[in-house]
């Protein structure tokens, strides 16, 4: 049995519906539907979450929702319209969001979330309605009545395990299962949305719930590329790659793929398909557990990321200092920010920031703090960090990967700052400076893929 | 002004004592001599140091210490004969030698720190009547007298700041000055010493202390060579280096200069020059302030070590839970281990300990406890671990650096699965398995240093 997720392109209008309807009738195996709210149709459109946002604001402020309310219906009308389904298999999506305004939420947050939920909610009601209409036995399922519980701020949730006892109890019969994506209810029985692009993570916590066999992602890309295109020109699609390089290589901004939304699969062994809706014949890129992968190259993907800062510290015999490294979290504590990274030499040691996490005061307020606590004779915050990750589990104990990785790199004259091999057994992470991040990747993608190498 | 330490092979026989006098004599700069004790005259020789361990324990047992008096006293004494010195001249280290076992100490320890510490007392002792039998004006300085005060363990001791005010009120006329080296006394008056090979320590403070211009430390080899001489024929000497290119190669077993004896020449900026008393007249090695350090060459040195273990961990989301690393180190306190480094990965670690510090048991145990806390989907202790430093200030922030590195040791089919760079500026540490560690130092010698490289 196959769940199967379509992110919002694929949802967008009728001819897109028609589309996911097709690729349901394809595969008896696809009993499971997860949807997403209606995407953007063309360049400068807007996705319907953004208007259901613009609702939510006009709600707070206790403006008029007239214009907002019809512009969001009529996303779905179209869509019905497109189907000719009858204005009364619209009227409850039509009630429902007229409803949201006037519903008691125990503050803003939860009124956000449950607004913005109901772009998934409404297409999957309407989604069922569209497939029965077409001869396709479907019914919803909210995740109310099928128990998704979730805990945590009211638009940034974590699914809770009983969800999976819940998922397992569900009945399941010939017809064809549409989940709303996005969000759960907590225990008190309020809607609560995943972080953005969420849909995948349901997809993930209904396969796992369900024991699927598969759990097909459906998106407007027609794999997962070896390289980031914006930055590689036509680069080649990965057919198979296995779970913890995927989390690598979203860790350094891969981003085609949620990176939660893995985890449910992984703790499920569910490997999942990522396929182009539009496309719906090509295999995609195929994720798998790692007992299920064979390598057949050294590497499989090059990404890189510029949202990264460091701090250097020197201090003779600053390692053997006993409870140094406590005083310095209890710094970064102070100031509510984490660390990804903190390589260590003999004297000397650096951290690796997701930059995204500071503001100018607190980077200077901390430097000074720890200038105060571990008086240092050095001490450099280098903000021109980015970070290059070379995945591949192929590349596990093989002599020589990281001369073939560096060569390239000497050639295009590229500093490389940082080097951390080691830690992770299928992954190298370069640091050099922002400017020279793409060439970085492009040089490394040419070396390892280009049939006639630079 | 320059502070002159002895070695303990420098100083085991007449012969020897010559050598030095006359090094002393050949720079008048050379105002201040630290002794070592009497060390072996030749291959299977017994040090003094060893003996008067001998005359502890004998005493500790009350058993007969006649013998192992005798055996002492004649090794100053043959040296006072050689210069001919009076019976007269050698009774007071007769006196205090035989004194010992009869004086009261705290504890077995404390006894112990006063009768090692006499090998280096008697010896300075001996070396200022010699030499002012030989007409250099000279005074024994007694470290009660100087103030070079300690605390800590009775063996392992550690110098107090107040010794730097104490030696900067020494007067200072036209004698030399000669401090025995490896111990002070603790504020309650007991000797306590350094840990092994401490008489480097104790010049080290001593040249802080009276603000030297040189710290000159004078061993039995010609200079500090850029490659150990057991696995790399005949290396070059190190002309010139830095204190913090010391620490690096001193941390990866580069074992001829004292590693905590840098540090009071760090703190007073004192140039340490590493000289051999047999061949004076050879520049040996200067050690310098990164300030007066402009690098000539890309690596200044490269050393092994196979201490070294490593505990690999993978679990996904490992490093996003907060306070893991915290639990962590909770189970490295309860084993009451150190860890040296923990480069990370995305969903894995790695803890690269020193191996000395463990024995099955513990290893065993740890690893147990691990796995109960952090419940990690792989966990693995790697036993079979060495780290490979290449050392210079020479590769900051050059390019290819690296691999210039990392290709000798694929032409030698050498696996490297450790690369830390980037916490250090001026190192780059490898990791290998033990059988590696000698030819990977050779090729990367070769690469570096070799007019011919293999």
């Amino acid at each position: 049995m196959k769940v199967v997720k379509f992110g919002g392109s694929s949802l967008a209008d009728g001819p897109q519906f028609e589309k996911v309807i097709s690729i349901m009738k394809a595969d008896s195996q696809r009993r499971v539907i997860i949807t997403s709210a209606p995407g953007k149709r063309h360049d400068g459109d807007i996705k319907v979450t953004d208007l259901l946002i613009k609702y939510a604001e006009l709600t707070i402020k206790h403006a008029d929702t007239s214009e907002i309310f019809k512009r969001i219906f009529a996303r779905y009308q179209s869509i019905g319209n497109y189907f000719h389904l009858d204005e009364k298999a619209l009227a409850p999506i039509k009630q429902a969001l007229r409803k949201l305004p006037t519903t008691k939420y125990p503050d803003n947050e939860y009124l956000m979330a449950a607004f913005k939920a109901h772009g998934e909610r409404l297409n999957a009601r309407l989604m069922a309605a569209v497939m029965n209409h077409v001869g396709i036995t479907a019914h919803f399922v909210d995740p109310k009545v099928a128990g998704i519980i979730v805990s945590g701020e009211p638009n940034n949730a974590t699914v809770l395990p009983e969800t999976y006892e819940n998922l397992a109890q569900l009945p399941v019969d010939n017809s064809v299962l549409v989940f709303p994506g996005f969000f759960g209810f907590t225990p008190k029985g309020q809607i609560a949305t995943f972080s953005r692009g969420g849909s995948d993570i349901t997809g993930a916590i209904v396969a796992r719930g369900l024991h699927a066999d598969l759990y097909e992602n459906f998106t407007d890309v027609n794999a997962i590329y070896a390289a980031n295109p914006k930055l590689v020109d036509h680069p080649v699609a990965i057919p198979r790659m296995t779970y913890r390089e995927m989390r690598e290589l979203s860790y350094a901004g891969f981003s085609v793929f949620h990176d939660e939304a893995i985890i449910p699969a992984i703790q499920g062994q569910i490997p999942i398909n990522v396929k182009n809706t539009n496309r719906p014949n090509l295999p995609g890129t195929l994720i798998v557990p790692e007992k299920d992968f064979q390598p057949t190259q050294t590497i499989t993907g090059v990404a890189s990321s510029t949202r990264f800062a460091a701090l250097y510290i020197h201090r003779y015999l600053l390692n053997k200092e006993v409870g140094f490294t406590l005083k310095l979290l209890q710094v970064f504590k102070k100031y509510n920010v984490s660390y990804e990274h903190m390589p260590s030499g003999i004297d000397d040691l650096t951290v690796i920031f997701d930059r995204t996490q500071f503001d100018e005061d607190t980077v200077h307020n901390m430097c000074h703090d720890i200038r105060e606590v571990l008086k240092p004779d050095t001490l450099e915050w280098i903000d021109d960090y980015a970070i290059i990750m070379v995945v591949g589990e192929g590349m596990r104990d093989k002599v020589g990967v990281i001369e073939q990785i560096i060569r390239p790199l000497v050639q295009h004259n590229i500093g490389v700052h940082m080097i951390n091999q080691g830690a992770s057994r299928i992954s190298i992470m370069l640091g050099t400076r922002r400017a020279d991040a793409e060439e970085a990747v492009k040089s490394i993608y040419d070396a390892f893929f280009s049939p006639d190498p630079v």
